[in-house]
């Protein structure tokens, strides 16, 4: 069984019921998160070995999120506790044209103050097939970022394979360093890129379009600048409201362009962790299926996960192969 | 007042909520249903007296069976207590193109465990009007087709109406019968024929197409076949995914073919228990109506189940005949 | 900041959860609504001052229907304690095609009871610079009639904008007074007019369709028999089922006829109070713009309420005007 | 089987959770309850074939009300429906020496309405072996009374035993009725007391102390006015606080006075209802057993009540049985 | 109406329901609390005029917690935004035995980044009769101390009663200051006193006992050394459990020591804000009545307060009342 | 770490929430627990190694049983999938002298039909300090007690310590083997007796009484005819109500008798799974402390556990030995 290594922060999110607003009603629901640890979690469930590795709280809450993880069969012994507090967001959950809204309380967690030194990469990573990685980590703080860094060297070291989401949140830099240029120096450490035309203009400061005639030309200036990374994978997203998406992957392999059928959620039950449906489903593609596979696997994956509650993609590899094949029906299994 | 029996199968429903997974969550709702019961309850609330006949246990979960069936009318006089569980099945509702699951635990249930001896048949269709059964009836053990098949056998020498819906569940027949002789056996003690081209396919060993034409064409053979069979009742439904469907009735009469229009359920609540909604809608429509109006008054009451939450459909006639009339914008009613 | 005063009665709404009828279940969630406190509720939201006048028992559910005014900023201090229970009603939600349910029990209300002597209406006008009124109050009671015609002649006194929502209920027409005579004599006490063909017809015995051409010929005539009124606001709904509205807004101000976008809610949450968010958009938009951004503020602030469970419409004023710039993907915001 | 007849208001409970006040959630919980009603509930599920006669509202609430009884085993047939609203009280639960507070509206109920001539005692009444009314219904409205004393009427006529749980609560009394008199009348139409020497003070003009020897002398007094009467059922409860009680009762029978044990309820789950449970446990008793039995049975119905959620006891026979044999200690039956 | 000012961090409650451990459920509950918002609240439901002073985060959670205090009629026009998140905590609630246990995230708060220079002291205080102080807010942060003690200052300067209840929580002091010299000092600025033996000890370096007389002893030591003070309320609690508690009150006016009954509660719902709500009824008392009833007022306060959920006292004054006057039976009010 | 392994049927609890009954309600909360997987979470939270061996359905129910265990740090590499059902049961909580009643479904279950051939013994217990084993387990058939005695035969050979908690259920033994008979086989393989006289008798057909005399007696009776035993460890009950528990535990360790103070719970929260606390205390005490500590700490964590939902005990072992110490008012800890 190969085993898949993440790294990145668990979150808490906390939300009022259906769609109301915390402030009609004193019932909150709650999952754990964290885009890494839903890649994890995911993974799990299609038959990897994963294994988690972050930081949380000295307490019951980051006792419940440790559990959290290895409830869905992720290995949490690399998570360290802290007397910070574990990062959490609030959601209030919108409709149709009212967007979602998500208040953070992330910037003095565990997960932001944590200590490099107490990650023996080494070890974490003896057995490991992939290593994957976001853009969130090395947002957060020096400490993450330090500690991101050193892990991919390691993996470097020891040519895993690497996956690269460096999605850009300006939001979230508020240490002091560029972004850009700690961005461009972890996708140098990778193997593999998630991202499109957006997260390419942020990196190489070009103004790349949606259009797939553009994706082509940015993953190629991507593959040139960062001659490790072998694959760029993207998908796009049609947005007829905040219930009804449509979603299609597509991938520069170096050779050639690949691009999946659109998939069409009408009726979407939860928005949140999607890209890491989609990420966890092209890794497990790529350790199992060829590119072009891979690619499908990834989109409806992806898909599928607008269909479950809660951050992580709980869907098992045959519901996903199912879609694949293309029962889009929902029939009721007996 | 009219008197429906039914018999089967009393099921318990266990569900988390909304589109949760079990593992996700510590909450769960439940209904009792079972295909059966559910055409009882619904023709109880179009006004019809209705009596159930079957076994539960004889415990608490049983009598909580027995009180959900009296809180909708339903007379449960001739359900017996039996030391075996009440048969159940969990339910994970999908989305979109996520299928629900269903895990089923009824192997060994009061009902499959019915004693036949105990059914006292003259006594419940003495002041009978009708008589409802399903496949699932007989593919459950010897002893409830057997019961079953007693029952048909006095209905028939009381000479009143039997409808029939014979859907077969391979999974189910497990006591070593041969579901195509039984099947047949019993609608040869029937009247009223509920099911298409599948189900004909599977009692004569046709190929008949989803097709009216062929619709026609298999009805016609059934009806060659099982000369007791007067009137064929079918439904079509197009599943542009578990959320979204079109459904569309259909009949042979022995004379003529009649279809109604097509309703669309745009968003779809509850999508079990539906056919027996258009059972228990034809039924009503039978005894009250005359063809055209009873099988649009079948198609409308199977439509409007996907609106209401649980097994069993439980709309007034009134809320079917709105339909009928053509007010499908569900403006609220002050 | 301006001050906008609301009279009417305030109800309880009580609900099983989803789409569950009573009888399925022992579990309620309850709003605090009613058509003019929605309003007040709205318009804090949007950062007005407001004030709501009116009646509720002196119990704690009346207590609670003042708590509840009060979360949401509307200040309350006028709201008089009665020993006759607080109005309410039950809803049972339909979906597609099955229309949602309402009971009322209000027809001795402590509204209903209101002693108009009890309202100081100089002192309560005092600083007000909106007046806002229903055809719901004077339908309830002579009381609730007298009280409103008290308020309207102290604040036409005052030169104070009155915008009048005559919607009329058959139904809560029961004291023995003429509805017709009553809201003529009250929309000639206002000046501004919420309503269409419907209203008007109702207002003048005349015919005309829901053409624009038609509210035009109407909204002139209006304007004929009331000089008072300056402006007259409608808003068509298209309802392809109750899950799916299709919003407008038109308007006559006396020299043009103008009318908004189309919006489009695929999946609507909660159909209640969408006509009071209109009401609630239409006078903050008279109150901050010139007419076409009130027009289109009130038809995006209608729109966006369907995404909003309960009575009133909690959304910012920041939102409203996002949905104007065309912001309709429903983009999670973080 | 016995067949006992009620007659009086089913009353909506309707309870935020736990020991929650109404204004700190959005979450309520209901049951349907009325004195009269809880005892026919009761007595339902000790065996007995029960009857319950009243008015609900002609709307869902009343439909689930008659659906509430019938789940419980008591037959609806003779409650009408009504365009009045089903009467209705909120509740929030105190604890230790926080009293729970109960908010009433009932003053315009569908029952306060009921119509006597829509009554058919003589049909109801054909084959019932006992009729019970409490001091509630003549409380509420000539009607009521009126109802009612003809219920009792022929009730006499046919030598049903009925027993009065006379109840004074002087809010109820508002329709210019002297209620002394009314009750005296009524207790003059029935033969078992169910009372102590607060509601003979009441009907006698007495002044009576809670001990048993003012007991004694009260009944005496009180089977000496009114020589139908033949026996004097009582019980007294200590309350330590709201969640801490200790039960016991005593009767006259004419000749003897009997006293059970003293029965502690530690953990008081739910007050509300007792007295109804202690008046079908009594009925019960009286019904099979012998006094003796009867006053524990009605002892140990009341205490375990204590312990059920909801406003009618829902334990069986066999339960309350138990505890007559000393089985105190709550022990898991598997 | 007296007006009372109080000043500190409002914290938001998160829990999960009953007594389940976090990893338990999904579900949690949350109230809004703050050891000096508690106090807000509950004089606000005593019929007193409040405004409570401090800062939320500028995001839907902060709006919240505003809302929370506007419910219950407390004044919030003097809370700021600020972007930093509210202080919260997390709660699992034990019982008997078992603690219950709270993991705080309130190290880099809202309010613990509160800018003293954006209070507007003069305004907040020109028509205060009473302010209202804890020793959580100087341990937060420099910037909450600065804030509290120009409050206090201001206070002084016009003549304002200070109450302060200078809790040490040892943990809370983290930003390098004294704990022991702050608090001296601010209360060298307060005139009532809510502390006993331990708060006194931590004050005065002194090793007074529990007992009344050590408590005689270091109220008179206290008044010695902090002149302004003028009275010592205390109150003392033994807990058989955590689910039984009882509770008294002693204070000493500097002429003579009193004390109250002992309360006893024997089924605690909620331990939380019991103090608070023990000094919210010291201030209400205090304002409205002499030493002797204000003392009972408190006590009584504080252990009706063990009956409410969440962490503010919700009970009238008149519900207060009844209990000093004897009423602990906790008898249902119709 | 050690590591404890343990054997029986993981159980699903499905109740009605608080003390509700299942038929007035359709809400439902469910647990996973079985004896054996109780002791196995219970020792996890103490911080010991767990592995738990058994088998469940092979659909979600099973699955999301395994990911249960694997939440609170149970490995569960040796459960097995099977397609028979997961064996469950639903509870009624009852209250005072009302009793909690089971209603079993686990006749048929997974767990009974496993098949003895799929566990390999050698590898499961090659790393293994403690095995545990209890009665139920070879009540439920021939599979379940040979694939048992199997376990136990390879321990011995490995020299592991094995407890027996053999309690004795008539109700289970369905499959026509001796229980007495198969009983003394087991404990004729185990080290530790856990029972008191009641098991005693039962094995050896004693009639010693509850008094210590006699459980000294019966156990050294016990361990002359079991030489293997080599210690007898017994709790007492005194149930004064459901609500109301007293605990004691005593043990003979062959030499001497030694008893614990009595612990108290004055207010039971979930009744369930106190006897495996029991045993999970004394085996994680057995493993770390001398003979005197562990009885104490097995009686703290069983009366802990009255305080915990569930079938499982969460505590910690920092918790229960806080109890030990005496710490019994159950304080905040903040």
């Amino acid at each position: 069984m190969n085993k898949v290594v993440t790294f990145g922060e668990v979150l808490m999110r906390i939300a009022p019921l259906g769609n109301k607003k915390l402030k009609q009603t004193n019932q909150l629901e709650y999952y754990f998160g964290g885009t890494e640890a839903n890649v994890a979690i995911s993974l799990s469930q299609f038959g990897n070995q994963t294994q988690h590795v972050g930081a949380v709280s000295n307490d019951f809450v980051g006792d419940a999120a440790k559990s959290f993880l290895q409830k869905f069969g992720v290995n949490t012994s690399a998570i360290h506790n802290s007397h910070h507090p574990l990062g959490l967001y609030f959601l209030e959950v919108g409709a149709v044209m009212r967007s979602s809204t998500i208040a953070y309380n992330r910037a003095h967690s565990a997960f932001s103050n944590i200590d490099p030194k107490k990650i023996n990469w080494e070890e974490i990573l003896k057995d490991c097939q992939w290593f994957h990685w976001t853009g969130i980590t090395p947002a957060l703080s020096l400490n993450a970022y330090q500690a991101l860094k050193e892990g991919l060297t390691v993996a470097n070291q020891k040519g895993i394979p690497i996956s690269a989401d460096p999605a850009y949140r300006k939001d979230l830099w508020n240490y002091g360093k560029d972004a850009k240029k700690i961005l461009n120096e972890l996708v140098g450490l990778s193997t593999i890129f998630i991202g499109g035309p957006n997260e390419i203009n942020e990196l190489l400061s070009t103004k790349f379009s949606y259009e797939n005639d553009d994706f082509i030309k940015g993953s190629k200036l991507l593959l040139k600048k960062h001659t490790n990374i072998q694959k760029v994978f993207d998908k796009t997203r049609k947005s007829i409201n905040a219930n009804w998406h449509k979603i299609q992957a597509r991938m520069w392999n170096g050779l050639e362009f690949l691009e999946t059928n659109e998939l069409e959620i009408t009726h979407v039950i939860d928005r949140i962790g999607t890209g890491d449906a989609y990420a966890a489903g092209l890794i497990h593609g790529l350790l199992h299926y060829d590119d072009t596979k891979a690619l499908k696997f990834a989109n409806a994956s992806c898909a599928i996960k607008h269909t479950i509650e809660g951050d992580a993609n709980l869907v098992t590899e045959q519901e996903v192969i199912s879609i694949i094949e293309g029962n889009l029906s929902g029939r009721i299994i007996r």
